[in-house]
């Protein structure tokens, strides 16, 4: 290398040094104020006086940046201080991992979901359609060891003439066949005037996807203390998804369960995109308990063992799955939910039959 | 030709006639089923019958189809007479294009949007964030001819800690601004319980993307006969779109305008990406009037102009944007709403100057 | 229910059972004339005669169903005819599935890949930028129990001002440091012209997710007997991507290797979203091998293991990862080529520290 | 405002001011760095120079930033550095739009494509199938006013069991019907290896939307003269589709139009979504013409006249469109080709009638 290079190179070296030292001074100072902030109750993103720092910046710049590069470059240093300000705070995400790197471990009724525990089976009909197809699923899945019971009361339906679901009836029925065999019992709730009657009869509030950002809903449920299962919206990114669970937890119900169901994508093959990345990320940017939707994800009943396998390896904390005593003649789902013989299949396929009795590691090695 | 095809072929069309009569026998002894069933107040869709038709034609195949294409083609034959069964009932959308192809006109207190009407402009703050700002706003639009204020007083944020609007208090400002000019004032409601304070307050209900399939709150606001201004889904489909107005016409709500706002794909440039065929679609299959909110769609002041004129092309009844006396201390959007100046522009080079003073035909001619 | 729809129904029932004998006549006649358009070397789909057909029967069509229904009916029923003749031809895909139900395994060097082989790995540095770079890469490989190295010497690259790779020096290098190891060396071809030059260095020709559907590239690697690794394009159906493959073994090699490495959607965490249920689908639908691009579709060390887990979780028959002796000097995606020492922990958090030794259902049982 | 806050606020001010110093001074040094390196001919970026100044910060760091944000931070201030270090080259893209907003206008054979001439229509059908196909879809559009006729010779076709195109024959018909009319002509260029024959009948090569980033092609295609027409991946980013532009240019074929034709989207009502913002931003940010194919972004005939509008409105150059003398027996396409009929309404409802024989300006006001 020429040697003028190098003599530059070392300027900046040192320029790179002054530079540091100063940003550091400033940090500190920023971090002063904002204290001086949070004592006032004052929020620390003030954007006049952002913006009143930046004219100042870019009236004494002389070049060689142009005034959008310095613009640009102070936007970041203001942004690097102000997210100091808000850790100072200690308001860090509720839902963020935290340092201790525990598992958050959300109990419906007596079934722990998350942490070391074995992965849960959370099965039944999409829609509660009678008394008889309750409690013939109850039954079965209660046979083979399954301990949550899911099954719809209010249908989101993309037409208005469509089923709707039973409604209170319904919650009354799944609640019954679930006490049957004391299992915990799970249903979506679509509006937040409905939450009494919910909470006279679930164990666990399922929030649907596309009402992932009805804040009013997550509002209300986080003012409950029934656990929640939290489905990611159907074009949601994962940031978005993980931002919902934080409505939840600031209202102070911490007893959430995410559920990745597949995004919305091109392709035809399969009703969504199954995002397996998604549940890696959520289980590693935050400590709630991560489930799969494998019915909704794929669609298929054909990918429904290999969708399983490769969610529990990345690392889920259970599987959602629709299960119906005659899926030929469901009022919803038709071609998605699976029968029982099918179920028993699937049980033996994916190793849950073996998963519903013993702890986790015990059957997933790796 | 080989004559033998010839002749092949020839028997070919005879079974086609054949087949037609069969079908139309068939079809007119299924309407006939379809007349007892409305009259008994039963729907028309049976998939236990329908199991059994088809396990009786798969017992009675004997090739060259196999099982599965007989099936498949006595699914496209039952779908297509329950089709005319439901053709029957009347019970068409409600929001589909009538015969007499007459567009719906939704009136906004005097304010005529579709049909033959000049393009309406929906104008004002993303979020109300204060009196003067508010007023200010609405002075400038009021002064420039645009008679829609808009204005959010409840926020769909993301972030549980962003702001999220100042409640009924922003109604007031919103509602206290539009009147000093005799403005009509739309705002979005997120949750079904305020609906009488929006009744109160607001000449047109703007239910969000994010809400677009919340179906409790389409339902509550299709009992109002305040109108509404229902945008689609961040990545709902346009059959989607069309059936959540339909939730509203079904409840008794039939001024509905529809609002395109850009749809979510992998494209970064722009914050979504706007789909000018389902504005188009849109005109085409319902009878309503559709606006495109140029502002989310592309999240880019650069693009206001060209999307605007795009879309009042294709055929839009009108349009919606963000404007802000100082978009840099904005609480929210600040990258995307337009200052006064930059409206002057935009109204001179969209043909908007003109269009709010005289008819539509004067100024888009084709 | 109303004996009158008893008797209704009876009649709908017999009824279809004589569409169906006449459908299967009309079959049994398409076929003969199928045989006969074979034997002449012509098309079995006429569009003419299609057309001819369709206009005497809406001639003839009296109602109910309305021409638009009843054409549509009938193009079901000439598809399922000519999917009849085109069976007839044991026209079926190459690619597709065979009734045996056997797995193609493909040889790279004496490396199996697919079947009940244990899952392959297929690593090394992006580009091949220097003889110290991909030897050091290839020793460490090798000493790991890795046989097969990748390494690019021509470089898709979006920018034309971006490093385009070493061109035939690349594929020298990368050639001796495979054989210093008795490895088997893969590398991308970009040019059909570049066809004998790949042949003589490289034991397996990649063809990249930008070229998926270049087919003039496709017919020219087909008439190569070398084995092919072949991507799924950046946003390619499951359908597109069986049907590239489709191109090659038309020309002649069988020696096809599918290769998923994530989608192009909306979701900003990650450079793609990995698309398992491909995976799963194309298993089951062709008897090809196929391997997950885990570098690629996440574009994040942090999701290699989890995404390596489930991608064996859901049968994939092995993983493509890049590999590089300092990551943050490399000429090309530095931020997801990973270390040596991230390599060693990868294996071991994988299971393949031990795959790489043992046969496939002694490491992954289930 | 607390006064304790105004005067750490003032210290801040100072030191923004003195970090924008040492920044002008940093920048300053770099630049003559960069003048070397050019002179030398090395580049600019140097990854083992960048990692050794960042490990010196790194070790320098004693808080409050943790490392990861000083890292960061001075990543950003280097980019920045380097961003000037390039613009002093000049190395600017040869696509950006240039100071003086000049638009580029390319002409086939002596039609103008671009700035203020009115815009252009290329017509013609999907594939060239016989000679009286192209003669009278030639003659037709000769009729009208079109100067460009399209047909492919060489068809990308998913199936590899689909018409391929007539090959040599086919650019020879289209050349001879298109002479008939002294009509330029449009066929898609699929393999660098066809050049010379292409050079010989036509007078724009098209590059189809999955070859945009076969940069083998690009390069080919850049080494000749003759016009070429872009047009955008299935799901190329903008930026994506401008570095494919840049490709041909940085060869030095400048005669490039661009050409928007939808991207995939979860939408299915529509083949593609076309996506006119890419049009507006392709507009701004180079110089070159782009023109809308409005057959494949809708992929419906009833979509073609609104789709036109829109384009035309957001400031495209022209439209592409498919038209076949009776479709419904075409060879591919069958669905969105237009008959001559349409093509009459077509150029009636669009404004094109009028358009082809006048100045832009004078058609479209706005």
């Amino acid at each position: 290398m020429e040697p003028k290079i190098r003599d530059l190179r070392n300027e900046i070296d040192a320029l790179n040094l002054e530079i540091l030292e100063k940003l550091s001074q400033r940090a500190a100072i920023a971090e002063s104020i904002g204290e001086l902030q949070t004592a006032a109750g004052a929020s620390h993103y003030d954007p006049v006086r952002e913006a009143e720092m930046l004219e100042a910046l870019t009236a004494a710049n002389d070049g060689p940046f142009d005034d959008a590069t310095v613009k640009s470059l102070f936007k970041q240093i203001f942004q690097a201080s102000m997210h100091l300000e808000n850790e100072a705070d200690k308001k860090s995400y509720l839902t963020s991992r935290r340092a201790d790197g525990e598992d958050t471990v959300v109990r419906v009724r007596d079934v722990p979901i998350g942490g070391e525990n074995a992965p849960v089976l959370i099965a039944g009909p999409c829609a509660i359609e009678s008394r008889e197809q309750v409690t013939a699923t109850a039954d079965k899945l209660a046979g083979v060891g399954v301990s949550l019971l899911r099954g719809g009361a209010y249908k989101p339906r993309t037409d208005p003439y469509s089923f709707q679901g039973l409604g209170v009836e319904g919650l009354e029925l799944g609640r019954a066949a679930a006490d049957a065999h004391g299992m915990g019992f799970v249903a979506e709730i679509m509006d937040a005037r409905d939450l009494p009657a919910f909470e006279a009869h679930v164990d666990m509030l399922q929030i649907g996807a596309r009402n992932m950002q009805n804040f009013t809903l997550l509002k209300a449920v986080g003012q409950s203390r029934t656990p929640v299962l939290l489905k990611r919206g159907l074009s949601a990114t994962i940031q978005e998804w993980v931002m919902a669970a934080e409505y939840l937890l600031h209202e102070g119900n911490t007893n959430v369960v995410l559920c990745e169901r597949g995004i919305r994508t091109y392709e035809p093959s399969t009703r969504n995109t199954l995002d397996l990345s998604a549940v890696a990320l959520a289980k590693q940017e935050t400590h709630l308990p991560v489930v799969v939707d494998v019915t909704h994800s794929g669609g298929r009943r054909d990918l429904l063992t290999p969708l399983t396998k490769a969610a529990l390896a990345v690392g889920a904390d259970g599987i959602m799955l629709e299960v119906h005593p005659n899926p030929a003649v469901a009022l919803s789902d038709q071609k998605q939910q699976i029968d029982f013989e099918t179920l028993d299949a699937y049980l033996e396929a994916t190793g849950y039959a073996k998963a519903l009795s013993r702890e986790r590691h015990e059957v997933y090695g790796f």
